[in-house]
């Protein structure tokens, strides 16, 4: 047997969710840059500076302090004190009081946050509606947990990405048991408005919906001086079913560490915990500590990160918009994603783009329908860097035409 | 609508498998003990001296060098060759070849490690032998996945425990995709002995069932000059299916750490890595280079480790030895797991105890068919707390008698 028959014949003997449990079209693409000197990657949704010195400081303090031991499945008080402050600072409260740190559950990962999520509200065979073009980790997440990602395509307009709520509606079947709404959105860069929050929130009470609300970008906010782009917190009342999935990944450059949180009704904890223990058994002590101190003493490193995305932004709007067959929406998050005419294989197109230009781009078809003839680039990043990958992308594209 | 009915409704809206994720038995008896001074906690699988300091330095190094970036999905290489060296110490090489480091996967926990492996085997329907008393959190970790545990009760006699292989040949039915075996045991100390190994993997081998094999405590050895008690790595040969999950929680005293790996077929690597992916999205590079210097420089620090579990086991088995109404079989692991004759509710004799003599057991109904009577102990503590707190319990029963 050759080893590509036995690799067939032993993947035959997986369980079937496994085995069909697809890669991310993301790390397909990063593949063809591996080892390549000088490529600029702009394909991972992470920032190029590492992680402040006073959080990692507080972490290797705690270690050295002993917390090395087991810890409370929901997550340390201080760091649940701390989630809960943090929300008050940026919401001014729920439902008329200051946020209960009960409401606030420590993940190993935003990822993990997803993944529990979707456990919490689908059994195997029901259905979650994912707006697309989207991460594709969060559809990736539905399918392992035997349960089915619906995929309803946002409309695509260079004035902005548009969510219809008629298509969502239509989507809505008898095993459908959530909406899963990313604003501001990864990869598109589309942001709810307070009338869009509106609509779903009642669409989803109206049809017995949970929310799965992803607002990992909100902080990065452009043109408002508001500290985040419009929140579900702002359009709930008590007996709304919403679980927001968070991450200190963005915020305080912490892609690294695998700690983020779940946002929840307090009245669903103990399922919470039952499932947090079941799948990692919690998050070290010492990380926590320093993502507690994140979160008390990180808003001028989060400004400064905010500011560079800015930068970036504009250098990236600027950069593309000059370029002939090129077309986008504003930007959001810490994504530009742009659309380029003609382009019917985004995967193709960015493995020749790394081999004759050394610029990295995720390709549209990974983040589902819609997505196909668009690509991904992150602009959360050094601006030299930037300018040079627009310049290439540029020149690459006036030879190519 | 009060608060208990509120909780009720909430429930209601969860999947059913959530809603059903039974919480820990422990945890539950370690409820009645939270905040009571002077209580001797012997209810929880873990030592009570920090992680050796070397390794912390070690994560506060890396992360003070930037290593706080996403990572490959796998585990980092240099954690992945220590893994193979590791096991090449160990077991002198597998199928007459060094241990190649692609059979090795970099977990966020043991736990994760078994979250993984059972998605990897079962689909939801599907059917897990455990033979019981077992660790809680295999099967509640199976009944996540949609899948059921099959408990097989392990035979009790003071002269051991003893696994009936026509037990377990007579529970597997037309869904049973995997046998769990946790060799040394965790609660019983249960150890395969070379012949029920071979026994095993030709039972698995002929029924056509992957074997998830938990060594977690194969290093506690007592008795035996050997590095490890039996091991499948012995008995198996490349065509066979088994998946080993471990972590690095008990050799190096990190269980607050969380990490973990999976050793399987390289052939099914790309499943593991998009469970992975999935999961958690990977384990922060700078617990990895801690994991790795464990490994390769933690042999001493594991020595001493397994010096003073053997110290804590001969003080534990000498002590309950004399006291009348208490049988147990020879302790392995980190566990002694004894009966108390007469006792129906040990989760209520657990937290009487507690009450009555601040000393915590582990009620052995938690632990499944098979458990009910029984109590675990952790002799992996301080001499002085092990032998104060076997000197509470005797006195305790001798008043109750």
């Amino acid at each position: 047997m050759n080893s590509s028959a036995s690799a067939v014949a032993w993947c035959e003997r997986l369980g079937s969710a496994a085995a069909s449990a697809p890669a991310s079209g993301i790390a397909e693409v990063m593949r063809h840059g591996f080892g390549r000197n000088g490529i600029i990657p702009l394909w991972v949704g992470e920032g190029d500076e590492p992680t402040p010195a006073f959080i990692c400081e507080t972490a290797a303090e705690s270690m050295a302090r002993g917390e090395t031991f087991y810890m409370p499945q929901p997550g340390i008080q201080q760091l649940r004190d701390g989630l809960a402050a943090y929300h008050d600072r940026l919401y001014g409260g729920l439902f008329g009081e200051p946020f209960p740190a009960d409401r606030f559950y420590v993940t190993g990962s935003g990822m993990q946050a997803i993944q529990i999520a979707i456990r919490l509200v689908a059994d195997p065979g029901d259905e979650v509606i994912v707006p697309t073009p989207a991460w594709p980790n969060f559809p990736a997440a539905v399918g392992v947990a035997g349960a089915k990602a619906c995929q309803v395509p946002l409309r695509f307009d260079p004035a902005g990405w548009r969510l219809d709520l008629d298509d969502i509606a239509a989507a809505i079947g008898p095993r459908t048991k959530a909406l899963f709404i990313n604003s501001p959105s990864n990869p598109t860069g589309w942001t709810a408005t307070e009338a869009d929050l509106a609509a779903i929130v009642e669409l989803c009470r109206r049809r017995d919906l949970w929310i799965i609300a992803d607002e990992v970008y909100s902080r990065f906010t452009y043109g408002s001086d508001r500290p985040t782009t419009p929140s579900l917190h702002d359009h709930i009342v008590p007996d709304d079913r919403v679980l927001f999935v968070n991450t200190f990944s963005k915020n305080w450059a912490m892609t690294g560490w695998r700690v983020g949180w779940i946002e929840a009704p307090e009245a669903i904890g103990p399922a919470i915990e039952n499932l947090i223990q079941y799948a990692t058994s919690g998050v070290a002590v010492f990380m926590q500590r320093a993502a507690a101190r994140a979160l008390s003493e990180g808003e001028s490193a989060l400004s400064s990160l905010i500011d560079r995305a800015r930068i970036g932004r504009d250098i990236v709007s600027t950069a593309l918009a000059a370029i002939p067959g090129v077309s986008f929406a504003p930007p959001g998050g810490f994504y530009l994603f742009f659309r380029v005419d003609g382009v019917s294989n985004s995967t193709e197109f960015a493995a020749t783009l790394i081999k004759e230009a050394d610029v990295g781009l995720a390709p549209g078809s990974a983040f589902g329908a819609g997505g196909e003839g668009f690509f991904r680039l992150c602009f959360a990043r050094n601006p030299d860097d930037l300018s040079e990958a627009c310049a290439r992308f540029a020149n690459w594209m006036s030879r190519r035409a």
